[in-house]
């Protein structure tokens, strides 16, 4: 039997453009942000891993690990970085858990970021659109000028035509998440406001990704920078960083499972590695999806918000879209989903995408997320984090400590 | 205390060339080739970790998990990519560990491999050089217009004016990996042979690769496309293999640290992080240098090579070239050091590199290396595996298991 894994801290900066900051000051404000959460000194992290997706074709960086060892009390510690794509945060959680378990200490940080933005805030969506396609099959680029919103405007196609649903179903997805968002001084789209009307209307900046295939716009996830960092710690790591258990949340349950990489040739409407590694999460924490009223699900297209509903195992399949329109994912509805405004609205800086999934679903354990989208009496929390098309998934469980 | 785990299988391509064959079929020879040598399927493997590290800048392909996942018998497990530069195979070896001891399952494969050249044989090496250079810290790259081959000339000058030893000694070291490549089938520079004179002489290809500093093209490691993979094991993963303890070869000691990333503002000829990593990888294996009579080092430069040879405790800080001019490092010596021919000859797929070098110290254990290279009485090896401008290091002990 495992030792249980605590959070001991989370810190994300705001989503959205990151400006001038240099990536080893991203990195630098990362670690120290978490840190100043719990005021503790950096020394007292044990290990450390990086997540992050873009960081060679958008950042030209590599060796992130380094960045991190450059800390002031960080030098000469295990530090790695992971990839699994849009799931690189979610498996940067994992690799310190696993680190910690491995006995090579008893606290650590999980570090993500993704700098998508030139320092004036113009975004070049072509290099964006290259950098994000390099996490596909090269077989399924082809003939795609934008990669990942065609594969997944075809995935949108395949989920209304197999279950009935509409465009307007999933935009009511969107909708919901910028309502949240409005809510989330951290969230990207915190100014923003859509109506239901605006997310169906081709006009001005929406408009269909793909002729002949339902994405818009308005189903799409943001371009992003941010950053974002939990501290992980055993019981015994938590008496060191001087946190109470009863101030901690604990990661009760985690898996990853990754799929083949190309979407051709298995069911993408029910990836198979998704389902295993949450239903392992939940095992693990001995718990079923009608405990969970608060989860954080990547939406990184309306579809995916409607799959990761089912994923989670709070609706049916083909039902996702459903749970959402009957307002079950609403702050005052049976699980709170996405209150933090999801990847559509709060931001998907990619390598922080899984650590603020698992951060916000912390803050709302223990009651610290922003007024208007606190989940009242959130007792257990799930997270879904994914990367590519569909292919490499990180599930937590997550509860108040005891 | 933690479980021992084994080494069940190595395999590996014959580094230089892999021409035409494309990033999925790299991955999936490279699973499906170690399977092979002890005739087990893919689907015996419970977890994979992929290390490689110029895959976005030079082959545009990320999430290399979901390609691992696209073998039968893979799918929907525990995969993913880790990177630390140049030390990316040996941390994808302890990323698989780790998952053991997380008890994610009994068996896992650590696959490494990098594709650096063009179809067509030609490298581009102002792209190659341009990747590289992104595992250097920012500040470090001003000026620079190859950058690790300047960081490394660099260092080289440092050891020669810190220690008195001369051009000459460096030089030897190379001549002898060229004199073990030529006994490795495996080996790019299998079919070369340097003399201590061409590798001195300014001349043809051999050049000073920065003006002013003493570094040249003999002292440098190869361009290589390469790949390798391991299959790691529990004693209950060695049995469901079917393969026994006398067979395998035991992990008795393993460990990881990062350094800052900037060479900048430590004693770089004595990399704190390499020493405490090499330390704690004797430490835990209950052994001293004294023990180890065979060794594989990173020796992407011959100053590293010196150094390594310091690091693994074979030689007195600034006595490391010396070691090699002595004979001791030789086949025949007091320790047989890179007898594989090294990352100089036997070349540097980067991703591969740090999986190699525990595979190939693996087949001298057990007495598989090739005839004129093997080890008499191989009884305890160590590895030195590292990334960046001396920063991040992977270091491991084997030992025959028993």
């Amino acid at each position: 039997m495992s030792q249980p894994i605590y959070i001991a801290a989370y810190n994300q900066c705001k989503f959205g453009k990151l400006m001038a900051m240099t990536i080893p000051e991203i990195v630098a404000n990362a670690v120290t942000g978490v840190c100043q959460r719990i005021d503790v000194p950096a020394s007292v992290l044990d290990v450390a891993s990086v997540g992050s997706a873009c960081n060679f074709t958008l950042n030209r960086q590599g060796l992130l690990a380094g960045l991190v060892a450059s800390l002031p009390g960080m030098e000469g510690k295990p530090i790695e970085s992971v990839e699994n794509a849009c799931a690189s945060g979610g498996q940067a959680v994992l690799s310190v858990i696993y680190k910690l378990l491995g006995g090579l200490g008893d606290v650590g940080v999980a570090v993500g970021y993704e700098k998508m933005r030139d320092d004036d805030g113009k975004m070049d969506g072509k290099l964006i659109g290259d950098a994000l396609g390099y996490f596909s099959h090269p077989d399924d680029r082809t003939g795609k000028v934008f990669v990942f919103p065609h594969l997944f405007a075809e995935i949108m196609q395949c989920y209304l035509q197999a279950y009935g649903a509409t465009e307007a179903d999933l935009a009511q997805i969107a909708v919901a998440e910028y309502g949240n968002a409005k809510h989330n001084p951290y969230a990207q789209m915190n100014k923003v406001q859509i109506t239901l009307e605006q997310a169906l209307k081709v006009e001005g900046i929406n408009r269909y990704v793909v002729e002949g295939l339902p994405l818009k716009t308005y189903d799409c996830s943001q371009i992003t920078d941010g950053y974002a960092a939990l501290i992980l710690a055993t019981e015994e790591g938590l008496r060191k960083l001087g946190v109470a258990k009863a101030d901690a949340v604990e990661i009760a349950g985690y898996a990853q499972a990754t799929d083949p990489l190309t979407k051709n040739g298995r069911n993408i409407l029910r990836p198979s590695g998704a389902y295993k590694a949450m239903q392992k999460a939940y095992a693990m924490a001995g718990a079923s999806p009608a405990d969970v009223n608060v989860a954080e699900i990547h939406d990184c297209f309306t579809v995916a918000a409607a799959l990761g509903t089912e994923v989670i195992g709070k609706a049916a399949p083909g039902k996702g879209a459903r749970y959402w329109v009957d307002g079950k994912a609403a702050v005052d509805g049976e699980c709170g989903i996405n209150l933090s405004g999801g990847l559509i609205a709060k931001g998907h800086p990619v390598g922080a995408t899984g650590i603020s999934m698992i951060g916000f679903s912390y803050w709302q354990l223990k009651g610290m997320a922003p007024q208007g989208i606190q989940k009242k009496d959130a007792k257990l929390a799930a997270t879904f984090n994914i990367g590519g098309a569909l292919c490499a998934s990180v599930c937590t469980v997550l509860r108040h400590a005891s």
